[in-house]
């Protein structure tokens, strides 16, 4: 039994996230001292309480000793130093033996969470305007509150089933010639693959909705030759919309005013990868219609999945601030630059991109009225996506496509998932986007992935295989690395039979994979959660930071340090370990519940099975539509196969 | 036994690294596969080998899996990813069970240690400049091959005793009041403290061996007053000597030609702190003399102690650099920046500030010859250190005068320590600090420590208690922060009663430390070390990166983890347990051999004492002096008090 309730102060801002009506039982919320004047609402932490959520955020899944502030950014440097990521997910879960307490504060601008960082003992919530929507949910257990919360918001997007196959990306394969090639080196090598991701050079000029056509001559048998070797193309959409004389969805969004404005009413001028653009008013229901509409022209093509990149959005410059920037550069020319001059100057460049005084530049239409950019801001990612996902049910309402985002908002996550960004290579943010996936799964985004070896940085072949391994449940599985780093296809690395088994591993797993991901969608719950969500009892368990438990039963621990041969594990009872070398080529091992240490070499992926569970396996396949499942086989731990209940379906069908 | 070979090819610069002759045996070093016109030497690694060293600089203890690059940069955000920090430290020691072999690559220039990153499996190391003087040393056990390597460079510098004491720093305490005030409020809140540190401020607009008259109006009467009150104040000295007509420094080495020259034979004109400054040639005998001449200025008003900065050296810009980038500036103006462009133009500015061009822009005299800067780029901050130990030695032969730097080189270590230079307040921090000990200490740098609550970014609690409990051993113990970052003194947080009692234990610790630091010094061995270093024989301990021995019965095993309320330990042996509330409330439990979950609560520090030794303790003292020798205690694992050989003198007076 859980007790949800909705408080409002001040004169919130809608922004759809909830889609179940509860009336507002007053503008006080219990247990808070709510501060106007400071736009503040405290609250006391005692020292056995675990605050989990806020989703896509940087640090540990206890979010206590820092501010994380929601304030959608466009920031590639994921240090713990950081406040704001691409992401505002404003949920959290105050968890304890004793009780479960949630609390989804609901506004579009922005919101810092101070959880322990200005006193240890002590929550601060500031909001820049002091007016949301806050929801409580109060329950027995995390559970159950999570489930609560679900209801509330509407159920996780779900992507048709190829999307649990491997994908392959980099900034960018620039041509057909590249795409064969990656697909042809992954049929060789025998490492399995659904999907190729085009980042921006597939377009012509980084022009939304256009294709290069000297390196695509014909995308559309392009598509589909390459459909009928089981791969689908994702390709990238970004939020700006070049200016350039004659680019029809330039011209309409002119003509038809779909395009955000400053305050005189001009279109805004920002920059982002063509120089240059203006941005669509995705608040605005028209602007959404006419722009999710333009995925339609992608999809006669044979595309079936999409990727909502700088949405944030992010901003190169805008025009006006550009032109400021090199006004002021000249005073600094020809001076003695010092300690101050000359970080000024450092700044002022420095400081050009991602502005926010940008976002006070240009404003939204939405429900009727002008609202500046900053005041929604939040909101920009979640409604651009929400134009494809609407057009989608419009367009394509027998076939699920695929779709997620960077930026995003909570409601969001009925259109599309989402990917953490561009992290690095760096053996910390292996940890960290584990870290992220129970956060992301409470704020409803089920599906969702890191960039796996790691998007900006050099990849080393050691942290390609444990992140494969980490990330072996995660439903987004995509490579994807930056232009001017190491190449990191698996299939360049040394031991391509490693990386094969893995990868087959993982098609193993998909059974088991996509069926706990479905029953976690319709029954609104968790797909990868703590260990206090299934033991919340267990003081030890609670505490644990670097296993998760996925689905009914299995619990992940994987190797995230570079030159570890092992790693010390948590039993929270006793468990089947199951170490795989292969598909093929595994041991199994009955553990006593406690501490263990594991030996996990680096071409070993190590499960471990609970108790009273079965694990179902297929056999490995080059693609998930080949996936046999009339020859599943059963991994079992004092279990039955017959007692797992196994979820399937066409795997594109929309399903509700 | 240890076998020393000496190796050389090409016409290497001379480094003074090494002290003792030791005969070229020719070029081709056995066991290396040398390719001259490539400029390297490889070799295979296997499996089991474990390659340490390389000193201050990222990732683990176990070196294997990325290229690190000998190139002294002034860069803060020490992230995984990053090849270089301020150190050049060119020993490394492979380690397997069978063998320890130690390489000591000595060349002033920029050196690359690919080790397992291209392959994982083989070393490669390339030299810019194929010339080098190359020291081999073969042994059974790691623990030789360190004495023969410190008996080749020689010993270890050894500071003033109480600079084993709390150090507090900040950039900056602007006056006399507010070091006044830090002093009081230690002394307030009962937290012992030997040293409180002057960064850049305390000088007259940055100008080296001057002094803020308005800041500090009686510099000479305020150091010795707090001198008295036990405080040792630490001035920063800074590389770059500020271009202004009238100050002695500037106009006497403009005189004497003691700054760097263009090849035009201008003096080069730089930028850091002040602006435009000059930059020693240290490498010059007679500029040495000179500047370390300098420092007797203030010694001669009380201070025993100095940090030399901005050695590497960091460059803001140079003039000719700068005045190119502003015509290049102009070209960018009133275009459509793109991606293309747009990060050209932020690139041409973000790269004016150590920006490796300048390192060709100018010479120095180095014997005999004009040397440009890149060929003896490392050799910078080394020979500045040097200019200050040699000058100490003149002039101050009967006493220890506390040095440490942030550039270094292999050889410097004889003139003074280091700190690991501009960290961030990163958990992550916290476990690069503890695993970059072992490194340095194998290089020669015993004396030596992080900023402890990390340097930049804002620090929380919980990080400064447990960074505090990490470093509870570690020579150099002080506290540091930028500016711009939370303030970190210790009586700023919450918990006082907490840091008193830490600090108090690491006071009580000193009789121990210092006695197996000095003993590690006199004896040419290692002061922290990796566990195989003891252990060689136990393939599990060898594999641990979080855990250090320090000296004879101490195993170290700190908490790194934000909101971890315990970690995993193992025991090569059967150990005791010592868990430190305060040195007063403590428990001993005495543990097997294995793996075990230690809980440790935030204000606890654990120690593991070895089977066999000892564990002098004295009672807590507000500073070093004050340490009462006559009441030390013991604690003792199956051994008595009398079977530790202490180790203990005046702290003042010069050892060798």
């Amino acid at each position: 039994m859980t007790t949800v309730k909705h408080f409002q102060f001040g004169t919130p801002i809608e922004t759809g996230a909830v889609i179940r009506n509860v009336p507002a039982a007053g503008s006080r919320i219990p247990g808070w001292v709510q501060d106007e004047a400071q736009g503040t609402l405290c609250r006391d932490l005692s020292e056995d309480e675990i605050v989990y959520g806020l989703g896509e955020s940087v640090r540990g899944m206890n979010k206590r000793g820092w501010i994380y502030e929601s304030n959608n950014s466009d920031d590639p440097n994921h240090t713990e130093d950081k406040h704001s990521l691409y992401a505002s997910q404003n949920f959290f879960l105050i968890f304890s033996r004793q009780h479960s307490y949630g609390m989804f504060v609901d506004t579009p601008g922005k919101v810092s969470f101070d959880i322990g960082y200005s006193k240890m003992d002590q929550m601060k919530i500031s909001l820049d305007d002091f007016a949301a929507n806050v929801y409580t949910i109060e329950g027995e257990n995390p559970t159950e509150v999570i489930r609560s919360f679900h209801d509330l918001i509407g159920k996780s997007y779900i992507p048709p089933k190829w999307a649990f196959g491997y994908g392959q990306s980099r900034w960018s394969y620039m041509n057909e010639q590249e795409v064969l090639e990656v697909v042809r080196s992954y049929r060789d090598a025998g490492i399995p693959i659904d999907s190729v991701y085009l980042d921006i050079d597939y377009m012509d000029h980084y022009k939304d909705f256009t294709i290069n056509n000297e390196a695509f001559p014909d995308f559309d048998r392009f598509t589909r030759q390459m459909k009928e070797q089981g791969i689908h193309l994702v390709p990238i959409i970004d939020a700006g919309v070049k200016i350039e004389k004659g680019y029809d969805v330039y011209e309409e969004g002119v003509e038809k005013q779909y395009f955000c404005q400053k305050e005189n009413g001009e279109n805004l001028v920002a920059a982002v990868w063509p120089g240059r653009v203006h941005f669509p008013d995705f608040l605005d229901e028209k602007t959404r219609e006419w722009f999710g509409g333009k995925y339609q022209w992608l999809i006669s093509q044979g595309v079936d999945g999409f990727w909502n990149d700088m949405n944030e959005p992010a901003i190169f410059y805008t025009e006006d601030h550009l032109k400021e920037v090199f006004r002021k550069i000249d005073l600094y020319r020809d001076q003695n630059l010092d300690i101050r001059s000359f970080f000024a100057f450092k700044e002022l460049v420095d400081k050009i991109d991602n502005n926010p005084e940008d976002y006070r530049r240009f404003y939204h239409h939405y429900h009727g009225q002008l609202v500046r950019h900053d005041k929604v801001h939040n909101l920009y990612g979640y409604y651009m996506t929400m134009a494809a996902g609407e057009a989608f049910r419009r367009y394509s309402p027998d076939k699920r496509i695929l779709m997620f985002s960077r930026a995003s908002y909570i409601g969001m996550h009925r259109y599309g998932g989402v990917w953490t960004g561009d992290n690095k290579s760096w053996w910390s943010h292996l940890l960290l986007s584990f870290q992220q996936m129970p956060g992301l799964n409470m704020c409803g985004f089920l599906y969702s992935g890191s960039d796996i070896g790691g998007f900006g940085a050099d990849c080393t072949e050691d942290l390609m295989l444990r992140w494969l391994e980490m990330a072996i449940m995660t439903p987004l599985y995509r490579n994807h690395s930056a232009e001017g780093t190491r190449r990191q296809e698996l299939y360049r690395f040394e031991h391509i039979d490693w990386f094969r088994n893995l990868v087959n591993l993982r098609y193993a797993l998909i059974p088991y994979i996509y069926s706990e991901f479905m029953k976690a969608v319709l029954s609104g719950g968790m797909y990868m959660m703590p260990l206090s969500f299934v033991y919340p009892e267990d003081e030890r368990a609670d505490r644990v930071e670097d296993q998760l438990i996925v689905g009914e039963s299995i619990m992940l621990a994987p190797v995230y340090l570079q030159n570890a041969v092992g790693r010390s594990v948590y039993l929270p009872e006793d468990m089947k370990l199951i170490r795989f070398r292969s598909c093929e080529d595994y041991e199994e091992e009955i553990l006593t519940a406690g501490d263990h240490y594991i030996p996990v070499a680096l071409n070993e992926t190590i499960l471990f099975l609970r108790k009273g569970h079965v694990l179902p396996m297929a056999q490995p396949a080059q693609d998930v539509e080949q996936i046999d499942y009339s020859k599943l086989f059963y991994l079992t731990y004092e279990a039955e196969p017959e007692d797992y209940e196994l979820y399937n379906d066409d795997g594109i069908s929309p399903v509700s």
